[in-house]
């Protein structure tokens, strides 16, 4: 990653197609990290569509330029396949600008499991990486807690777990300015001997490791400690944490909704609920994922965020901006360095 | 389980001893539950810890014989060395009543590790059975859900969760009245191919075998269903199991307290605050794990019910009700005969 030359404007690439709001709720959103950030933004797709997007909103003095291409990966499509039936789908071309240095990072709130695929295609993994992960922003009471692997891998040996620890622990240092991240992993037990075998022998790696990977290994946490600020990276198998992100979202839902229907049984009730309001919205907004605008694929060869189906302008900027600063903040150098000191490890 | 015979009177055990309030609510909830249910309970424990409990209290008319013992397991004793050890530990001798056929059922809140081991011992599985799992009630917004195994098997095979599954799908229909009970296997996504291996090949066993163990086999379901009375019965490994459960204990409770804190940051929303009070009790009450009395050792010849460590009289009343219905409604005669038939359909 050695792009942001003064030679060339520092840009990044949008997937204009993809997600459910795709074209209007993207575009916007990249006129408004464009002027927010003082960035340019790709806009990947077609071309008549985009403009037609453009011309809606000023964007006078904004660094806005399209790269046309008629193809689309669909929500529905099979990701693997359409990746390489579709070789110029907005998504991939979107990669291929980060990959020929002319973006520093690509977004699309596309098929997700298409721009997993479509990443790992184009960028490639960092050599001695053994699966890329998801690194998903989990929004805790406090303030927020990586949670890797999201759901990219479902079954993993404990070397890919480590490999997580650190990766979401150098992305919670350079993004979210935390110092010597505490990193966990998720068990059933604080105990070193509780979990099921993968974890255990993880539990041991990381222990033997942690110094050289220059990881704050906190030991075992539980699922409630998640919620409690008690790490600030949670390490587990992609079908653990897929578990643990859409659980959370469910709980969280079920609750606000049995809240709601007490609140307005009576009308006193409803009376109180008027004034409370705006209370319980500002808590929706520290509980809502589009503030933190989507997820990093850690472990590839470049800044590949993505982003959720249901994406909003907000949500697209703020995937934007997390993918420029994932890329100024050289996340995927330090990755590299820190797989690197793994491999002398083995070595020796 | 051919106990309740009209010349015995029938009687629970009850570990008088387990728990973070015990005596005290243990024996209070004893009184309650012989009260509220016209049932005998034994109190196992040491016998003057025990009497002065009971003369606190009106027990007139009430069966609640002493079975005096002085082995206590700690709640911070290893569990197998703790009832290898203590042969006459309160709840190993509550576990042999039901063995030997003096009481229907069994009930502790100590050591719930040690009362997994004891189960086991004493007990031992119903023919068949390769791993008894712990079926723990879950408090969605509608109406309980059951998630089995909830934290006794860390590394399970497909086989396991298969027999979890029928376990399962027995206990909501007996105990819960749940008519063809809905089964779900958790997972990170819907269609049948989603899953890490042991979920994708549990997915194949039970749709081949839903019919013949009489199983309403709905398919995969994700962490958001859980909440959504999107299923009766969660199957899942006890590591994902126990994982789901304190993490959602851990976002209910956080929830709570922002919202606490909104209510309570200023002088209009303190007032709006008094006023919703009561129904943000109802919600609690409704998420109480003491309504729900305890967590039943599923696949062990009779009823053992393992109660939280933090059991009131409430939880301890609940859980004797639990045991009794365990007991009463032949869940152990209904896993005897399912696993039965898996072995048959094997072996065609």
């Amino acid at each position: 990653m050695s792009v942001s030359t003064t030679n060339t404007p520092t840009r990044l690439a949008l997937d204009a197609m993809g997600g459910d709001n795709a074209p209007g709720e993207i575009v916007l959103g990249a006129i408004q990290a464009a002027r927010a950030y003082g960035i340019g933004v790709y806009l990947v797709g077609r071309e008549e569509v985009i403009q037609a997007e453009l011309t809606k909103h000023d964007t006078n003095g904004l660094d806005l330029p399209i790269i046309h291409t008629d193809e689309v990966i669909e929500m529905d499509d099979h990701p693997a396949t359409a990746v390489r039936s579709k070789k110029n789908a907005s998504m991939t071309v979107a990669l291929q600008l980060v990959r020929d240095g002319k973006a520093i990072g690509a977004v699309s709130a596309g098929n997700s499991g298409a721009m997993m695929a479509a990443a790992l295609f184009t960028l490639k993994r960092i050599p001695g990486v053994e699966r890329p992960a998801l690194g998903g922003v989990f929004p805790t009471k406090n303030k927020p807690c990586l949670i890797i692997d999201m759901g990219a891998n479902t079954d993993c040996k404990p070397e890919y777990l480590q490999q997580f620890a650190l990766m979401g622990s150098v992305y919670m240092e350079r993004i979210f300015h935390v110092n010597r991240p505490r990193v966990g992993l998720l068990a059933n037990g604080e105990e070193e001997t509780k979990g099921n075998q993968q974890v255990v022998q993880t539990h041991q790696l990381l222990k033997q490791n942690a110094e050289r990977l220059q990881l704050n290994f906190i030991g075992n946490i539980e699922g409630r400690d998640i919620m409690a600020n008690a790490t600030d990276v949670v390490v587990c198998d992609g079908f653990v944490g897929n578990v643990v992100l859409k659980l959370s979202e469910g709980v969280g839902e079920a609750l606000f909704s049995l809240i709601k229907d007490e609140l307005t049984s009576s009308f006193v009730s409803k009376l109180a609920a008027a004034v409370l309001k705006p209370g319980l919205k500002r808590i929706y907004k520290r509980l809502d994922y589009a503030e933190y605008g989507g997820v990093p694929l850690l472990g590839v060869n470049g800044a590949a965020i993505i982003s959720h189906g249901r994406s909003n302008a907000r949500a697209i900027q703020n995937a934007l901006r997390v993918a420029k600063e994932t890329a100024e903040t050289g996340v995927t150098q330090a990755i590299t360095e820190g797989v690197a000191r793994l491999a002398t490890a083995k070595a020796e």
